[in-house]
């Protein structure tokens, strides 16, 4: 999984501890390679770890993004209404959200960032300085305008880089990626399809949970979107600035930035892994930092986890986002390096059958 | 899922609490059905528990049945010398095997039982009594002699059912049944193909890695068995005491008697889900207290599990035994129970879009 950086600016996990986990796991007294995807979690582990056996992660840390997008609104791609966002916002703030349940039982701080939300938090419980770092209220609406301004672009992928450096400095030695936004998928999808050749129909899935007639104007304007970015494909930079969306633009400043900082990241849903597609176009070998946690009901999101190699640790149909998937598969993730580092040896149990036998 | 017990004697999961959780996961603020997997998780739970919300488990059990298998011996089915067995029996009383990292991670305790080993544990660490409940040394040999007397199956049978009671007693709320066994997978092969009607090159797989020419003489190994048992397939008590062994007599006595004690269970691989299969022809209605933790990698495993109508939480190839996969699975079930009892309601988090919209 290890490969050199094309750039050659990123630094890489550890090919030496990786070969060394590989070696550790065909001394452990269980038939080879009887752990399945277990061992190549664990592998995994060591590698970003740079030690082995690896640790069980102590500072798991949860940044979900949240932010609201044009297209919804104008195109009524959503089964929600566009407010719903700073609600569920101010829900995550006083710890009432499937993110905060999930994080509560790992052990896990959560952090919430208003990227993009349109909303002015009036009557919700949430700090008065919620929106300090928004880029800005919302976001074009996709099918027919670019989601943002080229300093937006960059504003979003400098606040995604700083949160990253932040976490790093507060010790977090694994990073949760998760997302808040009614209508998020409509450019997740679109981001998605023009990354992979792919076509709207296919992309396209049901949401929070769609009618067939939001499924046929959310298609059309993955379509839409697609068509205004046909001569850009080969440019990831200019496909988030147009088709993506400003908490987009923060997901992905987030990934370039803890592959930089050597954090590993646990990959969520369809709109963090849309992310994660740029950020592996605009700097190859990020995604040796991450893992899959989970691969969701969204079509679109088989196809990004396809492009980027990774393999999803659960397969659960969730669809819900918050990083709720990349942190129910936290404990397998730490199942796996506790296996590495606490079963005992064919030599040291006494057990025939051992590479030494 | 809840169904009457065609016998009539068998206790069953509260339908009203299953109905109960199936509302309230509606009124959470999440789309509806958007947890997935995880919402028929948490509607089980909340079934056996007979309250909603349910509980996390808090006093979780993991029983290994250990056994030796003559036509491993006879007809040399497996990759490994019939001795590790015993000498796993006493990797996991030490604390050195999977079975125990995966129980201390979870607070679960172990507790191992030589049903049939055919070893005597001579300069091995185990207790002196390690053996009492022993049923007997090893099976029969299953391509042409019988796995065992009626009433050695008879005494599995009630042994399991007196160890269901023993776990009930001393306070265990969740069971995990594992399975250490050299060549154990070959009746369990033979005992789903004869449940399935199904074919011996579709049922045997590769055990703990065997090559192709084992893998030949596994399978015809199989086919001799079922052809044994060609007139038996309407009994699944022959089948157990003339292909199965009495390991697989203990697991199924023991699923039988935690369905009559009222106690779920989390079903492990191919080896435990076999003696499931047996277990819910004896006395149908008992797979409504079960759980599949995984999918193996066996191909048998697959089978069994359509058989019986369990979707498997996680599919990640292992194929250890131990109840290894049923161990990483429980955190899974867990976070499901979790999000059931602490998420936010849409009307308590004041957002939009809810039920009562």
């Amino acid at each position: 999984m290890s490969e050199p950086n094309a750039t050659g600016h990123l630094p890489q996990p550890s090919d030496k501890t990786r070969t060394d986990a590989t070696a550790r796991l065909d001394r452990l007294t269980k038939p080879t390679g009887s752990l399945g995807r277990l061992e190549d979690i664990a592998v995994w582990a060591a590698g970003v770890q740079h030690r082995c056996p690896p640790e069980p992660f102590s500072q798991i840390h949860v940044v979900v993004i949240a932010g609201d997008h044009g297209v919804a609104r104008a195109a009524g791609t959503s089964a929600y209404p566009v407010e719903v966002t700073a609600q569920m916002v101010a829900n995550i703030v006083t710890g009432g959200a499937a993110v905060n349940v999930l994080a509560r039982k790992i052990g896990a701080t959560v952090q919430v960032i208003d990227a993009s939300v349109s909303a002015d938090y009036s009557g919700l419980s949430v700090p008065a300085d919620m929106s300090r770092r928004r880029i800005r209220p919302g976001s074009g609406a996709i099918d027919r305008e670019d989601a943002m301004t080229e300093e937006e672009a960059d504003a979003g992928l400098a606040l995604g880089q700083a949160i990253s450096r932040e976490c790093r400095t507060a010790g977090a030695d694994l990073l949760v990626i998760g997302d808040m936004g009614i209508g998020n998928t409509t450019p997740a999808a679109a981001l998605i399809a023009a990354a992979t050749d792919g076509d709207p129909v296919e992309v396209s899935g049901r949401g929070t949970g769609i009618d067939d007639a939001t499924w046929m104007r959310k298609t059309a304007a993955v379509r839409d979107a697609l068509w205004r970015v046909r001569n850009d494909r080969d440019d990831p930079a200019a496909l988030l600035r147009r088709i993506g969306g400003p908490d987009l633009a923060v997901m992905c400043g987030l990934l370039l930035g803890a592959a930089r900082e050597q954090l590993p990241v646990v990959v969520d849903g369809v709109v963090v892994t849309s992310a994660a597609l740029i950020a592996e176009l605009l700097e190859p070998g990020c995604r040796n930092w991450w893992i899959a946690g989970h691969r969701s009901a969204e079509p679109a999101h088989t196809i990004a986890l396809d492009q980027l190699r990774l393999a999803p640790v659960l397969d659960l149909g969730m669809r819900l986002g918050e990083g709720s998937g990349a942190l129910t598969a936290i404990p397998v993730i730490q199942s796996a390096i506790s296996l590495l580092a606490g079963m005992a040896t064919f030599e040291s149990a006494g057990v025939s059958g051992g590479p030494g036998d």
